[in-house]
């Protein structure tokens, strides 16, 4: 089965982020003063042959863990949704 | 009241995504032969100062809109959870 599988990757706490800090500080100019604490990240979405919704997770959280993101800057967080096909 | 939103900017179908290709084109020789169909997309996290659940959407599609996705080439969903605070 196809497991539809959805990585966000985001910059630790405490870890710079000049692009989330330039897009804030830009924000109240462009008349959206009433928008705070933004962060920015990167998404995948992909798809994981699997048995199981439980397997296709531990894949998508290796990969995620692997390739996808810098385990000593950024945290993943991983999803896994039902099959997309049988 | 403050509302917690995310915006996922994603390439919309049919616009080449180089990145993309070359990840999954790398895929296989890395151990990961299956995972398929990957796409990538930046992702926004911010708060919205208002009045309900509903005007804090409808400003945070009208950011997602003018500054986070470039509507050409782009596609934006946002999602707007319960107040974060009162």
């Amino acid at each position: 089965m196809r497991f539809a599988a959805h990585v966000e990757v985001r910059l630790r706490p405490g870890i710079a982020d000049p692009e989330s800090a330039t897009i804030e500080r830009a924000l109240p100019a462009l008349g959206f003063d009433d928008v705070h604490e933004l962060a920015t990240g990167r998404s995948f979405r992909f798809e994981v042959e699997a048995e199981s919704a439980e397997s296709a997770r531990v894949r998508a959280e290796e990969l995620a863990g692997r390739l996808l993101a810098n385990p000593v800057m950024e945290d993943a967080t991983v999803s896994v949704s039902e099959p997309v096909r049988g």
